[in-house]
């Protein structure tokens, strides 16, 4: 029977090519899948289809009009999932994030690392199954990598990563450094977007001490530019704050070329930011040196202070 | 720094030889780990520790006194865990059931599988790593894979688990079906049991539909013998149900002959296990023919029901 396969909300490159990587494993095992996205293909996802020549997925908003089962990857949290993921049976999940607000009621196949990336997951899974890996998809498969670890650079790097990105190019053909600056900024592109595009792109929420905290992460080149919209910026914040019921909204502006995030914190309990990083809000933000992965660096530090 | 590797409470066969089968691969792999349990072996994984020669686990109550971090095999949910499970990180889980009431801070590493056994899981890993499995450890896992599939016989059997049995009763030397049969036999040995110990040997809860349900598995070679022990069975699960708050206790009484299944229900809401296996209760009894397997033909269709 079909399953559809799918990455969170608001997809970034690894969600959307997570999906497409996944699927076609799973379709050369034997399996009936379709890769699906929860969103529209960011502007660096974008860019990466585009150089390598590959469709945009189709993008749904509910799966149980289409099928019973369904496969997630890079991410497991409900509340980042299809809307009406409670209805569906999910079978397997690729990832590697946190494993919180999941439950099924039988047995799965769930594989997850804490590796810098799904697509370097699912690469091991590819390994393991014996199944090659076509130079197009390795292409995506590197892009997605290079996203989340923002060249091998954020923390969340793992020496796994770094074998993946290098055995990947090779297949691919291309030179991933001189590709990935140039993937990251195209990634970049901030004039253009809108204040609610900003503060939506990437943005995941979270449950945490019975509030729900919203997080952001933005990339640039240039904090100050970003930062010149601050007062829009926070009025969209706080406007979508009341629309959708967040209590906490955490904007991560990152540098990606000198890897140094600057927080924008609007809503409350604030105090329990300042708890998580040890470190006092002015005017409601702090810069956080050295800060560029939401996983590791954002998220654990505030589940713990809550 | 040592982690701690251990399978649930009630320790069965898998969830004591697992833990030293993953602590064993762990330590291969550059960890430091030492495998414990949750409890003592019962009279079927006394007689397979006995029969191979190998040491009874440490048994622990907390773990937070000695470690930080831990590793789960057989099970996820809190609490089927250690009491003190919430203070702990967890950094791997080795598993075969479905996920509930888990949730950690951090990514971490989970291969879940739904196989019959999380030894074949295991085995699995071993062949991935490259990491041959020892004749003794061979023998161990070969055990706990005949005693989560009774032999084979169980519907949550796999071809994996199959292929795991054969190729380890190679490296054990022993011939699988004269040696599984005497295991589970030895298992069965119920009447030097009180009645307390025929309800708590193998029992877990679970969380259902804001109820505590406690289901216990008891494998035997004569329904009669045990159901002449009734009325003091009965009364000693309404000890414990009052005792220690559950609402509702599903004692299965498996024949693991004939694969067949004689349930008793005591507590609430009776109606929602006549509704999750179609079929009027007789005295708070009902015969279940063709089920053997807690996991895959009672949980699922009771989760359903709730």
């Amino acid at each position: 029977m079909k399953e559809l396969v799918f990455g969170h909300k608001n997809p970034d490159t690894d969600a959307i090519v997570a999906a497409k990587a996944y699927s076609y494993l799973q379709n050369k095992l034997g399996a009936d899948t379709e890769a699906v996205a929860l969103g529209t293909p960011n502007e660096e996802t974008k860019f990466v289809l585009d150089y390598f020549k590959e469709e945009y997925p189709r993008v749904i908003t509910t799966a149980k009009n289409e099928v019973e089962a369904v496969m997630l990857v890079d991410h497991n949290e409900a509340q980042q999932s299809v809307d009406d993921i409670k209805e569906l049976t999910v079978t397997h999940v690729i990832d590697h994030h946190r494993i919180a607000n999941f439950e099924t009621a039988a047995p799965l196949y769930y594989h997850a690392e804490p590796l810098g990336c799904s697509s370097t997951v699912i690469y091991k899974e590819f390994k393991a199954n014996n199944v090659e890996v076509p130079a197009k998809l390795a292409g995506l498969m590197l892009s997605a990598i290079i996203s989340d670890t923002l060249l091998l650079k954020s923390p969340t790097t793992t020496d796994e990563d770094v074998v993946a990105v290098k055995e990947l190019a090779e297949i691919a053909g291309v030179n991933y450094e001189e590709y990935g600056l140039e993937m990251l900024k195209a990634g970049t592109n901030l004039s253009s977007k809108t204040e609610e595009e900003l503060i939506s792109a990437d943005a995941k929420s979270f449950e945490m001490g019975g509030k729900t905290v919203r997080v952001d992460q933005v990339n640039t080149v240039d904090l100050d530019e970003v930062f010149a919209r601050e007062a829009a910026l926070r009025a969209a914040i706080e406007k979508q704050n009341a629309e959708e019921g967040y209590d906490l909204f955490l904007l991560m502006v990152t540098n990606i070329l000198d890897s140094n995030t600057r927080l924008l914190v609007v809503g409350e309990p604030k105090d329990v930011v300042e708890k998580a990083f040890d470190k006092k809000l002015e005017d409601d933000k702090m810069d956080l040196p050295g800060v560029v992965s939401r996983k590791k660096q954002v998220v654990p530090p505030l589940e713990a202070a809550f």
